[in-house]
């Protein structure tokens, strides 16, 4: 029995290690969890089976003030441990809870901020080895993304031959994997993982189930499906930081059907005291995103002329997580410019979503972003910071289409568009009842360059006739 | 009665001028038209009263040899005239004859010598005035294009605030246009235009009507259409050069039905012996091109990599006649850089289309080509022409597409066009029983650098990582 009392940061992980059972099977003969209560509010956290006869249950809080917890068990020495602890205001910089949907389109963190979504991908980032995947939160750290899609199985695929350092299960006497037996060093290194890009304020997309496999991980039968999902979520969901994608192409995945998508969703729902973000991401066909348990609508898709169509088909947010990669492999997925991304980029948020990037460089030992990590080598990311810094300075609650050239928040401001058009002109329309001071943005050199006199209603401006600009309005009267 | 021997070249013009009633209205009360024979063969085609008290057919034989005619008219001094000529092999450098459907979804002339089709568009460029339309015919001399879209009537519109030097009709006495009475000067004016085109090498793709219209032209009743559209087949449909579009927009047209439209191409097919190219340009709804009095899909889009789909869709040639114009006016329908028509040309041919060009940039005195012709300002045609000789060098008969990125003519040559993307290498397949020499193409800079040996198969190719590049194959073996 626990009794000390301990202080945890608001959306930080209060975390219970008790000793049990190390015989027979503990992933599936042993049932460990705690009840932790607020007042009359009750949370029930499952807890996991950590190897070496260590079981953790782990817990986010929510609400400041104290916490008092009792396990729950089919063993006898796991079950009725209580204690208590003080749930204290976040005191690590950065720490503004996990991410929601704010405003039906949006996100912010639970505390209020707002969060601007710029995602990148590295499929399999964690299963490099400890020098590679230490480069890559270097590389993170001077990078603009607050968003990490990266897949807890690892990758098999052009340019990932190589073999991950550890493995989510154990071999069975036969040599097979054992899908009832996970590897908790393999968990423990992911969620490493995980806590450092938390650490960093990005978030971990973290993706269940992809189909680019040759172990086995991908046609696992349904029960080892299912007990997979429960693990990852009892050993995940307490770090704040967490998004749960159910898939990477879900629709290339052949030997799984809608019903279960639909069972993961419901697993990862039910299991997840915390309700982090869902949602899956396609290859062809969209998935039907105005299920429920779907959160926000993940994309992969060219046309991000289409985002507003998207956001009015399912009414949540749309995050376009693939767009194809800046890159110059032989692959049409993987070969845009800098200037396409950045392009796709800003189309992306004047349709009123959020856009994600990928690398895939050719490397001579094969270390794409996209997959490995490593450094990055484009030109994409340096604008894509300019406009995450303009979105936030401006508009951190997020845009709202308002024409196929402008999106706005509210009257306070509008952003304007024109990708491959060159305006020498253009007809602006703004509120008659407000003044705007406007500037013009080059969304490739990163100017921003501000127009004479302040604005309102309808106007013609001239432009500077080159492509890749844009104009934001910004309101100046109170 | 005519009947000395005369001799006309096969796809030019035979013209019979008799001397008729001038009172009352010669264009309603008046038929007049004349019976062609050539053998057993007997073709129809309608006079129209030319003013001053004359009446013409015109006739453009198709066969060599003798052909004998007789008018017929429902007044005794313009029937029964008969006559007899001779049909001699063509004597024009590039009388080709008219251009027809070859090969489902390609163009070739009556000869059988095939046709690229590269468009541009001057929609109001005969409304100018003679200097204005001199200037444009002495640009069109050094300009890429085979097909002009043109309008008969005149145009309504931003930029277009001019009236016309001459009107289709005459006004009656109450001032109001008479819908009943042509004016013949404007036609001759039109046909004049027609002819200098035909004598270019330029196809004119005649658009019958169109919504930007001040002055009733778009909203006469139906007789009055009718009417119109067999005048204008009479005078025109001789010219061996002439197609005929039943509308720009014809969706913006709101007082015009879908039976109306029908019921424009049925009299166009039935007055038309020479049975010219017929299609129809859309705004944002296609008309269904899968009618059978329809010839091609003629298309306003922005997405050149649909092209497939509405080849597959109507089985007939595709033209984009309108994928935005090259220039920086404040709408956008007009602003696009010349990389991003460059680009779109590129794509409709890879797709197996044919694409049209346009140009808007702003002018003092609102001289933009895409309606008034003048001269070219922008960089695109420079590459267009580069593109149009690739095409008629290597595959004049037209590409098929073979994949996303590849078309090809047979197993004879493959072009492939990779856009946005930078590929530094790609995976290639051509057919193993052939050999071929490959060629990689800069767009932009139209330049054309050979790659070392001859190439069969799949094979992985080393690309220069940059944008607007493409590789085509050409077969070398016999």
């Amino acid at each position: 029995m626990t009794d000390m009392t301990e202080s945890v940061e608001k959306w930080g992980i209060f975390e219970l290690a008790l000793s049990g059972p190390a015989d027979g099977n503990p992933f599936t003969e042993v049932s460990f969890g705690a009840r932790f209560r607020h007042k009359n509010r009750v949370v029930e956290p499952d807890g996991f089976y950590d190897g070496d006869g260590v079981y953790r249950v782990r817990f986010m809080p929510d609400t400041e003030g104290e916490w008092h917890y009792e396990t729950v068990s089919n063993v006898d020495e796991l079950a009725g441990h209580r204690g208590s602890f003080t749930c204290v205001p976040p005191t690590t910089p950065g720490n503004h809870g996990p991410v929601q949907v704010h405003n039906i389109y949006h996100f912010a963190y639970a505390d209020g901020t707002p969060h601007v979504s710029v995602g990148t991908t590295c499929y399999a980032w964690v299963h490099q080895g400890d020098a590679l995947e230490e480069q890559t939160l270097e590389t993170l750290k001077q990078a603009p993304f607050n968003k990490m899609r990266m897949c807890v199985f690892p990758k098999h695929y052009p340019f990932n031959a190589n073999e991950p350092p550890l493995y989510p299960y154990v071999r069975g006497e036969d040599g097979q994997w054992d899908f009832q037996r996970f590897n908790p060093a393999f968990f423990q290194h992911f969620e490493t993982r995980v806590g450092q890009l938390r650490d960093m304020g990005i978030e971990a997309d973290i993706i269940l189930f992809h189909p680019y496999d040759r172990w086995g991980f991908a046609t696992m039968p349904p029960e080892a499906d299912d007990l997979y999902l429960r693990y990852v979520v009892a050993r995940l969901a307490a770090y704040r930081n967490v998004w749960w994608s159910m898939a990477n192409e879900f629709d290339l995945m052949k030997s799984k059907h809608e019903a279960d998508w639909d069972r993961f969703f419901r697993i990862v729902q039910e299991s997840d005291p915390y309700q982090h973000l869902r949602s899956i991401h396609n290859c062809r066909r969209f998935y039907d995103h105005g299920k429920p348990w779907v959160t926000h609508t993940s994309v992969q898709h060219s046309d991000l002329a289409r985002v507003p169509e998207w956001r009015e088909a399912y009414r949540k947010p749309v995050v376009v997580d693939e767009c194809r990669y800046e890159g110059n492999i032989e692959k049409m997925w993987g070969n845009i410019t800098a200037q396409e991304m950045v392009h796709r980029f800003w189309l992306g948020t004047i349709g009123g979503g959020y856009v994600g990037h990928g690398e895939t460089y050719l490397h001579p030992e094969d270390i794409l972003w996209w997959s490995k990590g490593g450094v990055l080598h484009g030109e994409s990311p340096a604008r894509i910071a300019f406009l995450r810094r303009l979105l936030e300075e401006h508009a951190p609650e997020g845009l709202d289409p308002v024409s196929r050239e402008g999106a706005s928040k509210g009257e306070d401001y509008y952003l304007f568009y024109f990708g491959v058009a060159q305006p020498g002109r253009f007809l602006f329309t703004l509120p008659e009842a407000h003044q705007y001071r406007l500037d013009v943005i080059d969304t490739w050199n990163m100017t921003i360059t501000p127009v004479e006199g302040t604005y309102s209603g309808t106007f013609m401006l001239e432009l500077p006739s080159k492509p890749f600009h844009a104009v934001q309005a910004r309101r100046v009267d109170s």
